[in-house]
């Protein structure tokens, strides 16, 4: 995926007077201690120094290639002797500029630590560095079973996952990366190694220091491994797709889905704009067209007879509330048919104009006003002329507008920070958070502070004591 | 319930010089800004400075009863002026001491914060002040038809149960406080104010306040409101009971049922010890003995032919491990009989020994060494001579020992204490927790060093950061 013109007045942050491996006294020993794992190499350097948002970063002074928890410890005790700051750095697929580096800053490569530690099949869980992408873990469980079901629906790290506390399509039903990590190993910012959490189901044990680091961003230490609550793979999955008069009747039809507890593995709402770019994109393809309304998309995991009844009781509730064309299939052709045109949703908006880029940002509210939120900010989008179809896990009230911005045209770019800073504003005031799944990183601090307000002290009190040279990814999450 | 005789020690403070409320200069500031809602009469002072525990503790020098936050931040304010320490007081329900009080120390009672401010029906959600009990809110739910399944088995408030990440019977299923307390309003150390989380299903906006403060027992800041996460009532209810041969054949059933994703409500496990002291009991009620081995007690909720299907699938399992006399119940009086074994089990422990006090302990490990766990247990128990049946949250590891000791028999109590590390040492070597859902308080401080080695170096931080004249309840969590 490309991403749009980021502003360029940190992009050429090497050129600094005093920034550079060759400047940087933690770099040499670096490499003294670490070897051929510390690359200097500036391409490889400028490829790790920054994720997929359009939010500014400069470039690293150098790229640890780490493949060990004592690797990372290694070069943390470097960096805190000499005051150098780090990030940590995954997949690479974070969209808020947690992973953005700057000059001067050493990156800690996490993704050569790829191995999977354990697999406890009989307890449900297993242990992963945290360069372990998820697709490999749930390779690795097929024959167990198991899968993990949390997470984005690109493929990240389980590192990168649990720092931003991702969530994606099926958290409705199997939770977020926060209730569904038991337990993590750190590197502090001296270099010291702690565990938290373990493999108990629960526990009443001292601060919840798990969930401190999971959405930390790397700003109070680096996750090496990660233990995750592991669930069976479903008996059987079934998927279906409706179309609604409205929005309101689609998150309505959510609304009394999740009360009356059926427990649908994945509620995606796509509004009418992002169905045309569905359509527009699926003439180019084999899939047919779907008319341009609201419309649900789910998936049903179960035994073969509860999953019908879910199915059942969801296909009475949309009708309820006008819903047409509820088409279900279980066999896995016929499912992915079905759900081939939420799987295209980036693509399709990045066709919406030639040689685009997609910046893609998130807000989560209590569901009861889903649909007022989407439809003001639907409103505020026709009237910025920016193009920005929504998605959303509907289920949880959580939803994305993707920002199609062509390539260097910094008017739309304006709009669309525009749009993002009133679509923020529009979830606070309903009572909801400024991020669902996507974090903070640099590119919603100033909605932290809105958020939370005087929260923000208590959270720059945790910093600070926990890094008080401010040297573990510093200006993401707290400015 | 009574409690067994405390060393005595701490429990003449109240005498100690330049202590008691006529030389407690906070106490004459909070009764000028606060007037008759501070209570200096010993027997509310004896009262409300402790738990349920056998632990030390001393009384304090005044009670606040507090109506508001606005009540528990001027309070804050005056003490942190003089540098008292405080502990907040709720149901009094608490089995580690965590509400312990100190002479010199001053009581934030909670428990007259009993309003509940907000049902959100729409959004499954609810706001109450951390007095309010668990019976409360789940009346005022009934005819929205939802309710509260998460926390323990006596009626505890939300503060209260928040505070020490409460969990029950029903955590298996529903999850526990962690997992259904979206929001918080929390005083800090100094008075101020914070709101964390909020009315959205999730969040990735900066660090987890939440679950820092959820589990912190009032060492961080005083839970003042608690935004709760609702389900809705299930539709259907069903209750079975079935005996095995052995320990490990009842929780090789409990596995697989988890494994297999079966969403049971409930799995209680009962020992054979607690088996013959309920049939015992018994004996005095109208209730039908029961064998003396290992018992599951389950409940399955759904719809009619969903709660059908899990009864069909766990009675499957169990038969393949030799359960027998599974015998199942839908109706409320029958369900109840079926289940008044396992309500027993405190006043069937008690009934033991004549006089009896209880001291109930908990740890939590893998599931795939519950039995294991349990079967060592039991070994040291009986070669402790003391009296102390198990019941155990199976579904999550989770199991209690329920020691009966005589009144001022200080041998059985240094002979429980023993067991009781013992099976911190056991759980932990096992990779579990040394409390699934009682907290530390001040019966747990080894235990948790034990637990998170460097981790509490962390904690300790932490505190000392957002609590840095150590007044708030100090000595619990950390030394």
């Amino acid at each position: 995926m490309s991403t749009p013109s980021a502003p360029a007045a940190d992009q050429v942050g090497d050129l600094r007077p005093g920034s550079g491996p060759g400047t940087n006294p933690a770099v040499a020993e670096l490499q003294q201690v670490l070897g051929g794992k510390v690359a200097v190499d500036p391409i490889v350097r400028a490829e790790r120094s920054r994720d997929r948002s359009h939010l500014p970063h400069g470039t690293a002074d150098a790229v640890v290639r780490c493949t060990s928890t004592h690797d990372v410890a290694a070069a943390a005790r470097i960096c805190a002797a000499h005051g150098v700051p780090m990030v940590p750095a995954g997949a690479g697929t974070g969209l808020e500029g947690g992973a953005n580096a700057r000059p001067g800053w050493v990156v800690i490569d996490l993704s050569p630590m790829d191995r999977i530690l354990r697999i406890g099949a009989a307890d449900l869980d297993a242990t992963v560095q945290a360069g372990v992408l998820k697709s490999r873990l749930n390779a690795a469980l097929q024959p167990h079973g198991l899968w993990f079901p949390a997470g984005p629906g690109v493929d990240a790290s389980f590192g990168g996952m649990a720092s931003t506390c991702a969530s994606g399509t099926m958290a409705v039903r199997y939770g977020t990366l926060r209730e569904n990590v038991l337990g993590l190993t750190v590197v502090l910012a001296g270099g010291e190694v702690i565990r938290t959490g373990g493999r108990a189901r629960k526990s009443a044990s001292g601060y919840d220091l798990t969930r401190l680091f999971v959405g930390a961003e790397g700003t109070l230490g680096i996750i090496t491994e990660v233990t995750v609550r592991l669930h069976g793979l479903p008996r059987a999955v079934s998927a279906a797709v409706c179309s609604f008069p409205t929005l309101q009747d689609a998150t309505l039809t959510v609304q009394e889905a999740v009360q009356a507890g059926i427990p649908v593995a994945r509620m995606e709402l796509l509004d009418e704009p992002m169905m045309a770019a569905i359509n527009a994109y699926a003439a180019t393809t084999s899939v047919t067209a779907l008319p341009e309304t609201a419309t649900l998309f789910l998936e049903f995991h179960g035994t073969p007879r509860s999953m019908a009844e879910q199915a059942g009781q969801l296909r009475a509730i949309a009708a309820a509330h006008g819903g047409t064309g509820f088409e279900s299939a279980g066999g896995p052709q016929e499912r992915e048919r079905l759900w081939q045109a939420r799987t295209d949703v980036l693509p399709a908006c990045q066709a919406l104009v030639p040689g685009a880029a997609t910046w893609s940002t998130d807000v989560c509210v209590p569901i009861s006003r889903l649909a007022e939120c989407i439809t003001a900010t639907q409103a505020d989008i026709a009237a910025s002329g920016v193009i920005a179809p929504i998605a959303g896990h509907a289920g949880d009230g959580n939803f994305h507008l993707a920002f199609v911005l062509a390539p260097g045209d910094g008017q739309a770019l304006a709009a669309a920070t525009a749009v993002n800073e009133r679509l923020v504003a529009r979830a606070l005031a309903m009572g909801g958070t400024c991020t669902g799944e996507h974090g903070i990183g640099t590119g919603k601090l100033a909605a932290l502070a809105a958020e939370h307000g005087p929260g923000v002290q208590v959270m720059a009190a945790i910093k600070a004591a926990l890094d008080p040279q401010q040297i573990m990814n510093p200006g993401k999450v707290l400015p």
